[in-house]
């Protein structure tokens, strides 16, 4: 008897940005391995699972990848439904790729469930489109993580051309805001940072590739930053959307949820 | 009294990606504005709305854009609550931009729900991951409806360096791909073509830009299709998710949905 692994992406945050097909498989998991950005109310969801934390936590690593591929076997092998939780869609940065090889290699059946990612979700949640028609038909989404990820992929793009989607990206803004001007990129690009986007405490700031470089901004260690950084920055004001934090809030009030 | 707009994301078809505040969005919803792609069980959801296509249908073009503003306009000055459902998410290429800013310039209340764009979900639902640790740590998701569109952000796209989505890029799968090659990417670039992703009618395709350029994989312009470009489509047959129509039948028979 060999149970089944879903490699399932939970959105940005917020439990309501869940896929029904995500809430489905959670509903009947039998284990739960999530990571450090999914929310309670969306593992409150899996009432009957065992559910375990394999992300990073008060300053402690996050689990071997190694491990978390044992653990999904083992459980899988036990007959169980296995959920594999992870913030966003487990495809963009999420290592999912990885973990459904590993389950592969094994012999182990599962599948993928796509979620919303913070990529398009954060700057759309702060009224940041990423495309727009007269600004800009493209974006580039990269990993803000360290230079070996960002640099060869600013060395690669025309400056100014597409919007920029850094994922954790606030800790190194400095860095990528530099690294992107001495490519060519006008100090005067519009940037935003986005924090904990979807989530009670979302915050959302806007500046320049300028401000970014003297490091103005929020900081947070505890809250995923997303950056922006392109012409529909500008948008913002225009589309007026607020605030994340406070959109669900103005929706109660409206009897819509 | 006035109504409310939601700006909704209905994912790439399957009525299971819908997310949960979507879903609910329909529940509530007393008109529902939908596009060519939203999926008759999707629709299903809004059981007391009114539902009007505004999409392209069978060779007609699409509504023009200001008759799709002053439609959601003059319902939510009725006081209903309008859902203008759009295929995937409603800032990727779905003119949400321009909807939030013809709302906003009328004094209309509206949100922005995020959906699953399909320009993850397509090349995942396929077994591509768009990014991988040792192949690439980005991506970038360009609009292939016109060489207006997709040639300036090949200009600014060194070779090579990351994932290419192309959305709505089957029709001019050859233009696109001698535009890359042109450019210098490699004429072995692997390359995958997905259409239909998460429906029934599901289809992948795997080549080379050569390939692409020789116009070679299905066609078919009732089908929605995605291209993507880059080393990530050699993983497909590693994770050997199969074809996307497979997966809920596989499930189905495990007893998982």
């Amino acid at each position: 008897m060999t149970g089944f692994v879903s490699l399932v992406g939970a959105g940005p945050g917020d439990a309501s940005l869940l896929t029904r097909a995500a809430a489905q498989r959670l509903r009947r998991a039998d284990l739960v391995l999530y990571d450090a950005l999914v929310s309670s109310d969306t593992l409150a969801i899996a009432r009957r699972a065992r559910r375990f934390s394999v992300g990073k936590r008060a300053g402690r690593p996050s689990m071997p990848q190694e491990t978390i591929h044992r653990l999904m076997i083992r459980a899988a092998r036990r007959g169980l439904k296995v959920v594999r939780l992870k913030g966003g869609d487990p495809f963009v940065f999420g290592r999912g790729g990885e973990e459904g090889l590993a389950l592969r290699a094994a012999g182990i059946p599962f599948e993928v469930i796509p979620g919303v990612s913070s990529a398009v979700a954060a700057p759309a949640l702060a009224g940041i489109p990423v495309t727009h028609r007269g600004i800009t038909s493209a974006f580039t989404v990269v990993s803000g993580h360290s230079p070996d990820a960002y640099e060869p992929v600013f060395d690669a793009l025309g400056p100014g051309t597409m919007t920029l989607v850094v994922m954790m990206g606030a800790a190194s803004r400095r860095p990528i805001a530099s690294a992107l001007v001495a490519r060519g990129w006008a100090a005067s690009t519009p940037a935003a940072l986005i924090l904990a986007a979807s989530r009670e405490d979302a915050e959302t700031w806007t500046g320049t590739l300028a401000s970014l470089q003297r490091g103005d901004g929020p900081s947070d260690p505890q809250r995923p930053g997303t950056l922006v950084i392109g012409d529909v920055v500008k948008l913002r004001d225009a589309l007026n959307i607020g605030d994340p934090a406070t959109q669900p809030a103005a929706e109660a009030e409206r009897g819509v949820v």
